[in-house]
């Protein structure tokens, strides 16, 4: 019998995520299994939520990863935080705002949108206009948007957001590790991540943080949380208090690697982290505008960790992307939606964004052209 | 900075999960992660589905591992498969039973259930009654009830099933790899299992398999399923077909980590795997009862992997616990609900399956007492 798994190679990924995993993690993906209620255990959570906590530079207690992967993260929040017939308001310029329209309206919300031109930044004052003409229970939008590698100003949306009652969701995946996000400082009521992005870790888990409105609206619910699976109102109980109540049996071992890869993350510093990730992106930007082509987004918009650069005519990019990945083992990823065919998204995350990975991807790339 | 994984220790897992993984898939986990789209990994999708069906007994297509535990295993069955107003019938002998009802409840059903003693099986007789008198879009049971050790005899309450026009929906999360589960046989629509059983793997994925009509039905409902997350009629193009569309992120290295315990379980042989567990079995019950103990449920009904004993009058069930885990590196578990403080459930599932843990644990557990 066959074994696949002696085929798989390592590879530099480059692309949208999952991005490289820092070694140590690989090792604390293999330490030993033990008990969900082992107390060795529930000391490794805590401190898991005290780096999330750091982290995401936020006070929030209900700070904890979900037994999932990073959309699990998302339907995690608006399944708590929002009820049928709530009114909600998704910014979308990008495939997870169009996801998160989905998963609010699978749940019964009357979804409004407002919606910007892929690869262009959501519009603070259009945001405005439409919080001047209704009330809204909940407002999403996401910071970085993996589809076209826009950063959206969620500071401008935060103040904007910070004069109404609604409860502020910001999707972190994609920045969280790459760039500051500052949970206190937006007053975001739910932020939820991934750990395959900027965190250097295999995908499985979706950090999240609620702010302690989330949580009071959470427990004030009309109705139970129709996701077993997914209810913080019983979730919360294993991961605080004295006495931890099993709900479902942790992932330990991903437990270990999210432990892991925010100890890395933090020992490194915020500040070194954020820094390698621009260095990089803009080391990156000139080796692919010095070979002719032409980037997306514009520069004070670009996200330093998903770069979108244009296909030139006459190129065949899915033939590039497999040459690529056979013939020298690098990942890139393709365009999405509207952008399918038209951008390679170019990933700059976690353990991938250091300079050595961009001369290789850059002299990998020169070879194919 | 201190690093807490540095204090984990080698644990032989003797609870009711998760149990001891085998160490070719702690290899496993901690090799290079690639891409969810790569074709190395999708070979290897393909072949973790074929090694659940033949685990799993079954020809069904829809046979794959949901990016969760156990539990999300639990959710994905019943969200998919039941919408509000729907009539199921959840049969109870257990934790795992009352979570079911929970779960289809929180979706809108209407749940009727079926109630049977903590530590004795579920009676057909009386399934029969119910049967009669109301017809049921879907019937829901726990194959091997985790929270007392009984095996519920799912052979019987199949051909009960068989005879009306119901889904039947069977929780195999404990029992698949330890005890055949014979899906077709079963006619079984849908089940779930974990991978923290007897497949010696960490938890954090749950694999599930979906007949015709259970794809049929989850196709054609009426309204979207209400979880973005688990929603099968989406997650199937990225398990299936030529063109496998993006839908979540897969959780890579866990995926290396169920493809190489289930290429274990089949090279040992279902029949050999089968019988280590009995054999594992037997020589446990037996040391208990010649230290004294009584187990819980009668000898013909007992699941070879998790073994409920009584603990006798002015034994501290708690204290002894912890000094297995602290002074022997064993963990043992605790009685759920009604028979909290009255059992201990002590595991034999996949690694920890062998004889010489059996040694280990009596000696052991002699010297606690």
């Amino acid at each position: 019998m066959k074994n696949q798994l002696a085929t798989v190679k390592e590879t530099l990924l480059m692309g949208p995520g999952p991005s490289s995993v820092h070694p140590t993690v690989y090792q604390a993906l293999a330490k030993p299994t033990i008990g969900h209620l082992d107390p060795a255990f529930i000391a490794i959570m805590d401190e898991i939520k005290e780096f999330l906590q750091q982290l995401m530079q936020t006070g929030n207690r209900l700070t904890v990863p979900i037994s999932g992967t990073g959309s699990a993260g998302m339907e995690t929040c608006f399944v708590n935080l929002v009820e049928p017939g709530d009114d909600v308001l998704v910014l979308i310029n990008g495939v997870f705002g169009m996801r998160m329209a989905d998963v609010a309206g699978r749940l019964g919300a009357n979804v409004d949108t407002l919606e910007f031109e892929w690869g262009t930044p959501v519009v603070p004052a259009r945001v405005k206009e439409k919080l001047n003409e209704k009330t809204y229970a909940l407002i999403a939008v996401v910071h970085a948007e993996t589809s076209t590698g826009v950063c959206n100003p969620i500071d401008e949306v935060a103040e904007l957001v910070k004069e109404t009652s609604s409860l502020f969701l910001v999707d972190t995946v994609t920045s969280l590790g790459g760039i500051p996000v500052t949970v206190d400082a937006w007053q975001a009521d739910a932020v939820y991540s991934g750990t395959q992005k900027c965190l250097s870790c295999p995908p499985g888990l979706a950090p999240i943080s609620f702010s302690d409105k989330a949580v009071e609206k959470t427990m004030n619910r009309r109705n139970k949380v129709p996701n077993w699976y997914l209810d913080l109102t019983m979730i919360v109980n294993y991961w605080e208090g004295n006495t931890r109540a099993y709900h479902h049996t942790a992932p330990i071992n991903m437990l270990y690697g999210i432990y892991e890869s925010l100890y890395c993350v933090l020992s490194e510093g915020l500040d070194n982290v954020y820094s390698r990730h621009q260095k990089a992106h803009l080391a990156l930007v000139e080796a692919l505008e010095s070979l002719g082509f032409e980037m997306l987004v514009a520069p004070e918009f670009r996200l330093p960790m998903l770069n979108s650069v244009k296909i030139p005519e006459g190129i065949d990019e899915a033939k590039i992307r497999m040459q690529l990945l056979q013939e020298h083992q690098i990942e890139i990823g393709a365009g999405l939606g509207p952008l399918a065919g038209k951008i390679w998204r170019i990933g700059v995350m976690g353990h991938t964004a250091r300079m050595e990975n961009i001369e290789q991807f850059t002299n990998a790339l020169k070879s194919c052209l």
